[in-house]
C-alpha cells in the first residue's frame, strides 16, 4: 500500500508539472525514481505526455530512462522507444544490458530494428544480433551474456581481488569457475570466499556438481528448475558447456507470469502474445479464427436441436428449457476443465494418477447433476404445472453433468497424452460435448415421454 | 529435459527396489535425491508405495524427507504427513524451518495439528503457533522468522566473523542492520564487506533507504514488491519497525503462481484452494454454490425465451438457431473478458487507459459479429432456404457480439473500481449478459419480422 501511495504521489506531482511547464523540477523529480516506478508512471499518463517525460529523461539520464522502459515490458516499451529517432535509440540502447536491450529492439517495427542495429558500435550489436539468433523462448534468448566468471587456476585472494575490480556486473551471488577454454567447471558462493584463507585455490572450494541450462532449453524449463530448486540464478552454456550468460531469477519470475497468462489465455481462445495494448485488427486477426471455430461447433450442436424441431413443434416449452441443461453443463464442465488443466501445468497430475481424479470428477458430476436437477425440476414443475418435464430436465442435467466431468477429465489429458498443450483446444472441444449431449439428452427424453408432456 | 530423464531414472529405480524389496538400496538411492526431486518422486508413487518411501527415509534422514515433503506443497505434504503418528510428526516438523513447518501443521486435520503443536519442544511450537496467528496471506503467515541480523554498532571484520559463525541460515546475501531494540534501521550487500577494511562501522557503509514489508501486508502485494524491483528478499518488520523474519524470492515464485491459480480458477468459478487432489465431497461443496448462481441466471436467461414462445411456435426453426446467438456472444465476452481481467492483474489497465480499451473492444465486437453474422447467415440460408432468417441472424450475432464487447470490458472495469476481484464475479454476469441479450437480440427480431418468414 505505502508503494502504491508513493507512486501516487508521485504521478500527481508529474502530472501538475507539465501542466504548468516546470522541465527543471519535473526532470528532478523524474531521476529520484526507482525505474520501476517510472514505469508505472509512464504507463498512467496519456500518449503524449508519456513521450514527453521521456524524452526529456533520455536526454539527461539514458540509462535511469531505458531501465524504466525495460520494466515497461517488451512490448509497451518499445512502443515507447519507438517515438524516438533510430541514432539516438541506438545510444540508448547500449545504456542496459544487451539481454534488455535485444527484447526491446526485437519488438521494434522491422525497418527501425535494422537501423539501429546499424547505428549501434559494432560490438554491442554484434552481441545483440547473437542473442537474437536464438529462437524466442529458449534460455538463449532471455539470457545475460554479459556473466562474470573466475578462472580455476585462481586463489581465493585472487578471486576477491577480480571481483573488486568488477563493476556493472549483474546480480553477483554465485560466482562461476571456468577453464582455460570457459568451460563450465564449478561454482563457488560468495559466502563461501569469507570463510577461507586467501591462498586457498578455488579448485579446493568450489562445488563441481552444479545445475546449467543449455542456450537451447526451453524458457519454461528452465522457469521450472529454477523454481524448484530454488536457485538464484542458473548459468547457460553452449553446446561444448562453454559459459555464454546467466539467467537470474528475477528474469524466471518474468518468464512464470508470461507463462501464466499464456495459460488463462488458452483457456479462453486467445492467443498468447495479446494483451489489453495490442491494436484492434490485430486482435480482430488473432481472435476471428477460434470464434470461427466456435461457429463451426454450434452449428453442430444446434443440428441436434433441428433432429427434434418436430418434438419442439408440439411443446414449445423445451425451447425455453433446453438452453438451461446446455448451459449448466457448460459451466460444470469448464470448472473441472480447469481444475484438469491447471493440475497438469502445475506438475500435479499425468496418467499414474489420472484414473483417481477421473473417478473423482465423475462423481462430483453426479453430486452437482442430482442437486441442481431437482432444484431446476421444482422450478419448471412449478412454472409450467408438468412434474413429467421437471423430471425429464433432472435426468437430462445429471446425464450432462456426468458427461461434463469426463470430457472435462479426459479430454485435456488425452490432448496432453499427444503432447498438445491442453489449455489450447481443451474449451472448445468440451463446450460441444456439453451442448450437443445437454440439447440430446434433454430433447430425447422429451421425445420418448412425448404422450405424457 | 535432462532434469526430467534423470528423474524418470531414479522413478524407475524406486519402483523396481521397492518391488523386489532391497531396503538397503532403495535408502541409498532416496537419500542422494534432491529434496525437489524426491517430491516429483513421491508425487509419481502410488498412495502405498509413497508412504512406505516417505517413512522410510524419515527414520534415517528427517530433515531430507521433510524438506521433500514441503516442496509437495501444503496440501499434498501434510496428508503426506498425516499418514505417521502425532510423536514423529512433531520430531519431524523440527527438522526443517518454522515458516515451512506452520504451513505444513496447518493443513493437518485440527485435533492431530494440536496434538503435534503439544508434543513439539515449547520453543519451536511457540514460533510455529505466533506464524499461524498471522491471518492467511499475509507477510506474516509466509516470512522465515528466522532471520540473520547485525548490530549497528559493529564493524565489518565483526560483521564477517558473526557470519562465519553462523550456520543454518536461509540465503544470506543481503545483510539486514539493527539497533539495539531491533527496529530495522539498514541493510548492507555481501559484496559490498568486501570491498572495505574491516576496521570500517557497519553504519558508514550501510544503506539506510530501504524496502521492507509489514507482518500484515498482503502476499500478493509483498510479491509484486519483489517482482517489480527485482529483490532476491525482503525483510518483514512489526507495526513499530522491529525485524521478525524476511521473504525470500522462492517464497515470492510460489506466491507468483498460486495467485495465478487462484485467477484462472475464479474465471472458472472453481475456488482457489481446490487442487486434483481434493477429495470429491469437498469439491463438490465448493462448485456447488457458483452452479446454484449460474442456474438462477439461467432460469433467467430462460424466461427470456419464455416472453417469445408464441413466435416460436409458429417458426421452430427459431430454436435451432438461437442457442448460436447466445453461445458466440459467450465466447466473444470470455475472449473479451480474460485479455481484461488479466491487464488489470498485471497492472497494464487501470481507469486512465479504460476508455480507449473500450472503444478498442467495442470495434473488434462489431467486426467479429460481421464476419461471423455473415457466414452464419449464409448457413442459415441455404440450410433453410430464407434469407431473412439468415438476415435477422446476422444482425442478432453483431448485436450481441457488441454487447458481449462492452459487457466484458465494463463489467471487470467496474467491479474492480468498487474493490470485488474482478475474476471473481465477471464470467457469470457477461454470460447471463450475452444470454438474455442473444436470446432477445434474435427472438425479438424475429418476432417483428415474423411475417417474412
Amino acid at each position: 500500500m505505502a508503494v502504491q501511495r508513493r507512486i501516487d504521489l508521485a504521478l500527481d506531482s508529474v502530472k501538475r508539472l507539465q501542466r504548468i511547464g516546470a522541465t527543471a523540477n519535473l526532470l528532478n523529480l523524474l531521476q529520484k525514481q526507482h525505474p520501476a516506478d517510472l514505469a508505472q508512471i509512464f504507463s498512467e499518463l496519456n500518449d503524449r505526455d508519456r513521450e514527453a517525460a521521456f524524452s526529456m529523461l533520455a536526454d539527461r539520464n539514458g540509462r535511469l530512462a531505458m531501465e524504466a522502459v525495460s520494466e515497461l515490458g517488451p512490448e509497451a516499451g518499445s512502443a515507447l522507444l519507438a517515438t524516438r529517432p533510430a541514432d539516438e535509440i541506438a545510444r540508448l540502447a547500449q545504456e542496459i544490458p544487451s539481454d534488455d536491450a535485444a527484447a526491446l529492439i526485437d519488438n521494434l517495427p522491422e525497418d527501425l530494428s535494422s537501423s539501429v542495429l546499424d547505428l549501434m558500435r559494432p560490438k554491442e550489436s554484434g552481441v545483440v544480433e547473437n542473442l537474437l539468433e536464438y529462437p524466442e523462448q529458449t534460455a538463449g534468448r532471455i539470457m545475460n551474456p554479459n556473466v562474470f566468471a573466475l578462472s580455476e587456476d585462481m586463489t581465493v585472494g585472487e578471486a576477491i581481488g577480480e571481483l573488486q575490480a568488477s563493476r556493472d556486473v549483474e546480480m553477483v551471488f554465485y560466482l562461476y569457475v571456468v577453464d582455460a577454454r570457459r568451460h563450465l567447471v564449478g561454482v563457488v558462493s560468495l559466502r563461501r570466499l569469507l570463510l577461507v584463507s586467501p591462498e586457498t585455490p578455488l579448485k579446493r572450494i568450489m562445488t563441481a556438481e552444479l545445475m546449467s541450462a543449455r542456450v537451447d532449453t526451453d524458457q519454461e524449463e528452465v522457469a521450472r528448475q529454477v523454481a524448484s530448486y530454488n536457485l538464484l540464478a542458473i548459468p547457460v552454456v553452449d553446446e561444448e558447456n562453454k559459459l555464454v550468460g546467466l539467467i537470474t531469477v528475477d528474469d524466471v519470475i518474468d518468464v512464470i507470469k508470461d507463462e501464466a497468462t499464456e495459460d488463462i489465455y488458452r483457456l479462453a481462445g486467445v492467443s498468447g502474445d495479446e494483451s489489453v495494448n495490442t491494436p484492434a485488427p490485430e486482435s480482430l486477426r488473432k481472435r476471428l479464427p477460434w470464434l470461427g471455430i466456435n461457429l463451426g461447433t454450434a452449428f453442430l450442436a444446434s443440428s441436434v436441436v433441428a433432429l427434434f424441431e418436430r418434438t419442439i413443434d408440439q411443446v414449445t416449452a423445451l425451447a425455453v428449457f433446453m438452453p438451461i441443461v446446455a448451459g449448466m453443463g457448460g459451466n460444470a464442465a469448464t470448472q473441472t476443465l480447469t481444475v484438469i488443466v491447471r493440475g497438469i501445468a502445475l506438475g500435479e497430475l499425468n496418467w499414474t494418477n489420472s484414473r483417481k481424479a477421473l473417478a473423482k470428477e465423475a462423481m462430483v458430476g453426479i453430486g452437482n447433476g442430482v442437486v441442481l436437477g431437482v432444484v431446476a425440476a421444482l422450478v419448471a414443475w412449478l412454472t409450467r404445472g408438468s412434474p413429467v418435464l421437471g423430471l425429464l430436465l433432472c435426468a437430462a442435467m445429471i446425464i450432462n453433468m456426468f458427461v461434463a466431468a469426463t470430457a472435462g477429465t479426459l479430454i485435456p489429458l488425452g490432448l496432453r497424452a499427444v503432447n498438445i498443450d491442453p489449455a489450447l483446444a481443451s474449451s472448445v472441444f468440451i463446450t460441444t460435448m456439453t451442448d450437443i449431449f445437454g440439447f440430446a439428452s434433454f430433447l430425447g427424453l422429451a421425445t420418448l415421454f412425448l404422450k405424457y408432456l
